[in-house]
């Protein structure tokens, strides 16, 4: 692997010194990602469909099916046809299922026009399942059988049939009107003493399976917890219709990972943006970034206000100011913890909604023990700074501050998913923006009060 | 799926009253993952040993590798030797190193004494790797065939020698010394036309594989990129020792997500916690939090005492104050979003070390495109609030303020990579911490040089 980028150099020689023999030959030895790799290093439209076109169909399909929609769309542009025939052809329906979500329009109905009857009914089949369901990620590239087949011709059924299966590790049983009732590894049929065994007498009925109609947030939930290569996905009817693999599941858990981090950091999200920052405009950043920079202005300028109510106190304290960046941003890093350590959590799954109750109950002793030696610690400091009773003001806030901003970053994300929102909008700038208002308001409160009684 | 929570609630109930008859013939049906939760949630010890015995030796195996060692330690405490010997043996090897791994050393003493010839110089040799690296997670149980086989002996070899397999989906070709030569593809075998035909003639060369001592991480990487179910690992040598599986792969990628996410959130990370903060104790969630708290403090009182040097601008325009929150906290929102566009891309691989001078110059751009809105948007505001020549001081500010912090959040974390640390260590918290004290510097600086000549 580490000779990688010499490899691609060499790669990139040939293509530019149009030695299109020799480049045909190195491709053959190419695994797909790598010539994906290489594709997007060209940045001669021309060279690319060229190169594109010495992969047999096979590769082809891999390869372009992994590219992003632009990348795809000029592609399209250069295939004539038949070319473009064969190639939908030879995708796999989920990725002809993505490749058609993100064209346009104009493009997505040549294709139909151009695809095989069996293609298009699958394809048709596929998209009528809703947007980020089940349904759009399975593939109906599997293989079944009757719980009456022997091994002997569940063998020779598979030598038969399953020639597109996307698995033969896994092989499913289904009932009357394709009801599934278990499945039966290759393993078991492979070393099963007598072939004249029916599959009822083997098959495995601890199955596990997916809806069709369910988020695809939970077939990543279901492919974490059960380690499965494969998943079988079912209709409403409890009929097998299709089965996901893992390795498009770990795609999209890497997309929704991706996302939550975007959101966490205050990052808008939409589909568009695989979190390749190299590649995104200029503009598409700035769109991204933009709103919640807006948004967190309102929230600094009820701070501001805040502050607003107290300038007489300051006035006459001026030393208060030097602890009021450490006052807001204590408040703002508690809740900040709070909040990462409950979303990621909810969002594994560790923590239910129910949860809050308990822990509420938990993040008060945590955030007191925190609030407590960090009141002691800047005790210290303060007297130095200002004195006995501006040491006394500035510990308790401490205290405080650490409680009601922990209490703050837990509790926010708990209510977005009350109001079903994704708890992870409660980003941590967000999160932080809130506990700086309370952060600055009880600092400031508390010395107006105190120091007005004590002060001087 | 959504039935669990009621199917829970039966086994409990057959385990509280102690039908064990009826509990082996409901466990007969679940899938170990579900066994798991049923012994997560059991809270007599008893009860769950007697559970745990009625499993089938195989199920025993998965189910005991997916407790946490805690749980593993007591069931260990209420086994006998054969039947701890049985349950050593049945486990796949690299979960029998992760067990190895977490136990205390006198248990571990007690397994090697109990491990069969065999399983221990496997177990020996995977633990003579370092930690963290491939070795430790890689299971030798994968077919290999030479090259000079024919089909038909390539299908007998299987069936004579497959019966460990992981997979059966995949057979790797090896030569001499065990040298990894390529691959071929089960279905390759199963539709081949002439079964005299040698593996040679229908190996695939584009085979990708990783060392034994590459980190965890770049198994990772080359999972995400390839798409593959199972990737091959080969010693210095290039001889093939061993597999991963896309499911290892997927659990360590989301252990390192949620490591990412916690110290994004200035949480500390350690090996012995799986960011479970439901069962994590407060103490524990306590020593997480209280380092970077501390760490905080020490900054913001930097913070703090360029505040104080600006005390006679503030007690002069105490309307400056209003202001304050805004510009500090924008300075550090900016921040923190470029901070965690640029560390999930680092960690994902969309962007490279080498290539900080390109994103520095992409961040120069969108900051100072964000910089001139948020300057902008908030003149009227201040116009308002502070008339003109406030209004002047805080757009001016709002503008360097969100560059100078969006360069802080781009740069930090790529300081760290030079410093050969993880780029995740610059959290939100510390890159917010250190863009407060550059905001408050420039709005308090420029404040004191423009008012000083203009204000009034």
């Amino acid at each position: 692997m580490s000779n990688q980028n010499k490899e691609y150099t060499e790669i990139i020689n040939i293509i530019e010194n149009k030695r299109w023999d020799k480049l045909k030959y190195s491709l053959a030895d190419m695994h797909a990602a790598e010539i994906v790799d290489i594709i997007r290093i060209l940045d001669n439209d021309k060279n690319k469909s060229i190169l594109f076109r010495l992969l047999s169909t096979e590769k082809a399909a891999y390869v372009f099916s992994e590219l992003d929609s632009n990348e795809q769309e000029s592609l399209i542009y250069s295939m004539n046809d038949n070319e473009l025939k064969d190639l939908i052809h030879e995708m796999s329906p989920d990725d002809r299922i993505s490749l058609l979500e993100e064209l346009p329009s104009d493009i997505t109905k040549k294709i139909f026009s151009l695809m095989k009857e069996t293609d298009l009914n699958i394809t048709r089949q596929l998209l009528g399942y809703p947007e980020d369901s089940v349904g759009r990620i399975m593939t109906p590239e599997y293989i079944d059988v009757n719980p009456d087949f022997t091994i002997k011709q569940t063998l020779e059924y598979i030598r038969e049939f399953g020639k597109d299966s996307e698995t033969f590790e896994v092989i499913y049983v289904v009932g009357k009107n394709d009801i599934l009732l278990g499945y039966i590894l290759l393993k078991d049929l492979l070393f099963a003493k007598n072939e004249e065994e029916t599959i009822k007498d083997l098959m495995h009925t601890d199955i596990i399976y997916l809806s069709v109609y369910s988020d695809q947030e939970e077939a990543v939930k279901v492919g974490r917890k059960y380690d499965l290569l494969y998943i079988p996905v079912v209709d409403s009817k409890n009929a097998l219709i299709g089965i996901v693999t893992i390795d498009d599941i770990f795609d999209i858990a890497e997309e929704e990972d991706t996302e939550d981090f975007h959101k966490l950091g205050a990052i808008s999200v939409d589909d568009d943006f695989s979190g390749n920052i190299k590649q995104a405009s200029v503009f598409t950043l700035y769109k991204k970034r933009i709103m919640w920079l807006f948004i967190l202005v309102f929230i600094n300028i009820i701070s501001g206000y805040f502050i607003g109510l107290f300038t007489e106190t300051i006035s006459k304290y001026v030393s208060l100011i030097f602890f009021l960046p450490l006052l807001i941003d204590s408040a703002g890093n508690a809740g900040a913890q709070s909040s990462t350590l409950i979303i990621r959590s909810l969002s594994i799954g560790y923590v239910k909604k129910s949860d809050w109750l308990f822990m509420l109950g938990k993040e008060i002793l945590i955030s007191a023990a925190l609030g407590l030696t960090m009141g002691l610690t800047v005790s210290l400091l303060a007297i130095f700074r200002g004195g006995l009773t501006i040491a006394f003001v500035v510990s308790l806030s401490m205290i405080l501050v650490v409680i009601i901003g922990s209490l703050i970053g837990l509790c926010l994300p708990f209510i977005f998913v009350k109001l079903k929102k994704d708890p992870t909008t409660s980003s941590v700038p967000l999160v932080t923006s809130i506990c700086d208002i309370s952060g600055t308001s009880i600092y400031l409160f508390l010395a107006t009060v105190i120091l007005s009684k004590f002060g001087g």
